[in-house]
């Protein structure tokens, strides 16, 4: 006889690469799970967490073709939960950064069924990892945190108000369309402002690219960096060890603070 | 005879109260620690994951005093390190995100030492755990996060452009300033925006106070809301199961999308 399954789903955000920066409580979670719905952002080692005898499950794009529409997701969910008990959706970052977490949160509890949330590291925190921070004392004091890919496929059009602020813009899922982003500073005549992109951060196969806006798609060419990178574009850029000051355009230097204040 | 010492300083993030919420990386950090330097806002149980043998160092406020100011920290990092070996450097949030942990690291090099970034989940990620997503497809495409209170003690200048944005609005150490920020949205017509305040973020003495620009700061004296506490200011804090429609001004509902799309 079957023991009574009690459904159980828990959207866990698995961080931005390193299998090693996914949180204590989503290990936990994955252990504990009888399903696991994972997608292509997860490191493969992330799933090592999980008990051998777990199904798991990949929902992201199949090979060639379209993704897993969100809405055969959100009833997998459901239909394992109630089949299996203990089901884990597991995402790249976290899942409700851009993440559609909110859905899938929405979508079960229509079925009434219980729902915890364990946040992950997001990509836009890999800019720490290379030594930037998004914002800095005697710099600047806010970021904004944009899609580079709307709905409808466009540039969100918060970048234009975005691009005229002192925030440090970081971007995601922009690279295709780096060059309406380009376009947009240098309109503003904003050529100049540093920029920063990271494909596959904290990865071993990391890639990093570092420039100014004037400039910056050469760069991409020459390292092939490929989706999905997060961009972060700011006079916090500057502070990045292998920044080239080839211009004093920006003269950020002077805007430091010193340790002692 | 001792064992030659090899400096080693780490900036771990701690994340945003609840221990398990802390990467394993981080824990593996702290497993391998001499020294472990933490401040307030980093919660007791997560010192259990350092050895018993490891020095742990308060360096947050002292007792109705004055913080330890950032000097001294710096400073503390590097001596210790030199003495012992490997130091870790234990921060609330992530390091990186109004964290000051680039100062840390900009310190340390200067003596050549080598520095290790963990990440950790911040605080903005909180929010999620409020089943209340930062950006939602038909709702807005960008979150803007901002510091209540800037070196000059006053609230950043960019909340003012932030107000007028569709982007949800994340505010930091806001709480002594919400009269402040409360008045830039009256003034821009904007009283009827949805605002949510979190203290004590995914721990067990949590708050949450959901309501209006209009009327916050009475919930705020009500609940007893005190800092450090964040601000979640945007159609989306709509999206909380206790959010309360009191008014149709904002007319949200219509604009959530289907789970279908």
């Amino acid at each position: 006889m079957k023991t009574a399954v009690r459904p159980q789903i828990t959207l866990v955000g698995a961080g931005p690469g390193d299998p090693e920066l996914i949180s204590l409580k989503g290990v936990k979670a994955l252990a504990q799970a009888k399903v696991v719905l994972y997608d292509a952002l997860v490191h493969p080692d992330i799933l090592k967490y999980a008990s051998a005898k777990a199904l798991k499950i990949y929902v992201g794009k199949r090979a060639g073709q379209h993704k897993f529409p969100q809405e055969q997701i959100n009833q997998m969910l459901v239909e394992y939960a109630f089949e299996y008990g203990e089901v884990v959706r597991l995402k790249g970052g976290d899942p409700f950064i851009f993440g559609r977490g909110h859905e899938e949160l929405t979508y079960a509890k229509s079925f009434d069924l219980p729902v915890q949330i364990i946040p992950g590291i997001s990509s836009i925190q890999l800019s720490a990892l290379q030594a930037t921070p998004l914002t800095c004392r005697g710099i600047n004091e806010s970021f904004w945190v944009v899609t580079g890919t709307t709905r409808a496929g466009q540039v969100s059009k918060d970048m234009q108000l975005a691009a005229q602020s002192s925030a440090t813009v970081v971007v995601l899922m922009g690279v295709r369309k780096l060059p309406n982003i380009v376009s947009i500073y240098q309109k503003l005549g904003k050529g100049a402002m540093p920029i920063m992109m990271i494909q596959n951060g904290s990865r071993a196969e990391e890639k990093v690219v570092i420039g100014r806006i004037d400039g910056i798609e050469e760069l991409v060419k020459e390292k092939r960096i490929k989706p999905p990178a997060i961009m972060v574009i700011g006079e916090v850029v500057s502070l990045h060890p292998d920044f080239v000051y080839e211009q004093a355009l920006l003269q950020v230097e002077s805007a430091i603070p010193s340790a002692a204040e």
